[in-house]
């Protein structure tokens, strides 16, 4: 594997598909998922432990993590709401789980029937499941902070409540704690305080940012995270996703655009834009019908443009 | 009038209905116009003096100056291809001038049938018109660097040649110059570093900056630049316009979200988000088909939103 400068974290499967009211069907959505990393995709987020009963969409998730975490160079992660998802991700044998935690008590309560506080305890008792296995069976936690930059029923969230919130899920165990922007509320002058006082309470812990395009300001909040010493980015594939429960909030970044921002800004990605776009297809045969967005890939590469560095499927 | 820290020029009137097949009716254009003067717009690019054979969308633009230059507290520009539309320019009482030079060779010829010096010779003797003219008549010239950031005919442009033809600009006499990405290739990186160098080279007389949304990347952008002391921007409401001239070149960034973006990070736009989004009501009823992008329309703005400063049509 060559070196990367920036990792992008593939939602698409996961804040994409359980956005849409179909289902992928399990066999589309391991091809789709293979694709992805054989271009390049460093990081895939393939599904949800959720209840089921309330996203369908993800009842296969045990299967997909486990066709997923065969295929080499990636690192699989699926997303966890609570214990019982915990136990059912860790039983699957998933590397690394994502678990949400929302900073406005509103969004909490619907999103996941709990309070900010109770979600960490959550997160607290998570971390000790992990710590009871073998060193070599332990999964990575990470925490999304969700409605860090906003909230579509809260309004305005404090921030300096978003940055304690951010320590108290460092300090129940998660490895890394990332700031979400929902409801694509989050504006460049705020990303650049937000991550930099994150950085400066958790070091190294600092997670990634996931932002929502809902008001098209998804890239130019990536620059201003950049320059506060973001590495790590989620986007979705076609721009596919949003959040079911935060009404009005919008897909995901379009990881093709996101691809094409950081390389022709010359930081290595290790991915094969031509082959992240040839991706699409699975999705279009799949889910016909179902509206993907990106400039990217309808405008093409411009004339004479060079990537950053060679791509990982390349090595 | 309230104080501003960014200038938004609107310049959908020209470069948005240039770009289409139909034409707007005037007393449409006209209405439209006034509606984003009253919404607080300090500039507005109306039309441009181009041969009515080439642009009939564009056949009205002295009649349009003339009316829009007596709306109150908004500088009205236009564009001047060359000399001859410079003359008909002044002769409307324009009190702006813009006038395009492409830093592509093959770009400028396609565009202009001119090579770039030409082009800069032609920005010269416009400048010795508006000198003999009476000093309270002497419209305001302004050189717009388009595919500075690169072409769909060339690939990559050599940034150290962007930068001398600005001085040779300059020199000839224009009041500013700034930079266009025509083609939408452009990056934060690049921007960061062109303005940077534009504004070592030029001063104060280093211009706003111009950018297609091709790529999606624009607000990005627009993001660097600001970094880079930019503080004019060009943007077309609803997202209208493109280069005729230029395949594969979509439409400017859109202006709602850029307004919503500067407004959001603090800097007072003196605009009336809210007076903005409803003057698309009127491209709509002129236009009725035609495609309107904008993300901020389509989302609204955040629960509990505040703005930078006041807007100027309150003033």
């Amino acid at each position: 594997m060559s070196e990367i400068d920036i990792v992008v974290s593939e939602v698409g499967p996961r804040d994409g598909l359980q956005s849409i009211a179909r289902t992928m069907p399990t066999e589309a959505k391991t091809r789709w998922i293979a694709a992805l990393a054989g271009a390049g995709l460093p990081e895939i987020e393939v599904g949800s432990f959720v209840h089921p009963g309330r996203l369908p969409q993800m009842a296969d998730t045990a299967e997909i993590v486990r066709a997923a975490s065969a295929l080499p160079g990636v690192t699989i992660l699926a997303l966890v709401p609570n214990l019982k998802g915990a136990e059912r991700a860790i039983a699957a044998g998933t590397p690394k789980l994502t678990v949400p935690v929302s900073a406005s008590r509103l969004h909490s309560q619907s999103n996941v029937g709990m309070s900010p506080e109770q979600a960490v305890e959550g997160v607290a008792r998570m971390c000790a499941l992990r710590d009871a296995l073998p060193a070599d069976r332990r999964p990575g936690i990470e925490v999304g902070l969700s409605t860090a930059f906003g909230c579509t029923l809260e309004g305005p969230v404090d921030e300096a409540w978003v940055i304690r919130l951010a320590e108290m899920a460092a300090r129940a165990g998660a490895d890394s704690v990332g700031l979400s922007d929902t409801t694509g509320s989050g504006n460049p002058a705020q990303v650049r305080r937000l991550f930099g006082a994150l950085r400066r309470a958790l070091g190294d812990r600092a997670g990634g940012g996931h932002f929502h395009n809902t008001r098209g300001q998804g890239l130019a909040n990536v620059v201003a995270a950049l320059e506060a010493g973001v590495t790590t980015f989620d986007a979705s594939q076609g721009g596919l996703g949003g959040c079911p429960y935060a009404p009005g909030a919008t897909g995901n970044i379009v990881t093709e655009d996101l691809v094409f921002l950081l390389e022709a800004m010359g930081l290595r990605t290790g991915i094969d834009l031509d082959r992240l776009i040839a991706a699409r297809a699975i999705i279009a045969a799949a889910l016909p019908s179902e509206p993907l967005y990106g400039h990217v890939p309808e405008a093409g590469l411009p004339k004479g443009f060079r990537t950053a560095g060679p791509h990982r499927s390349a090595a």
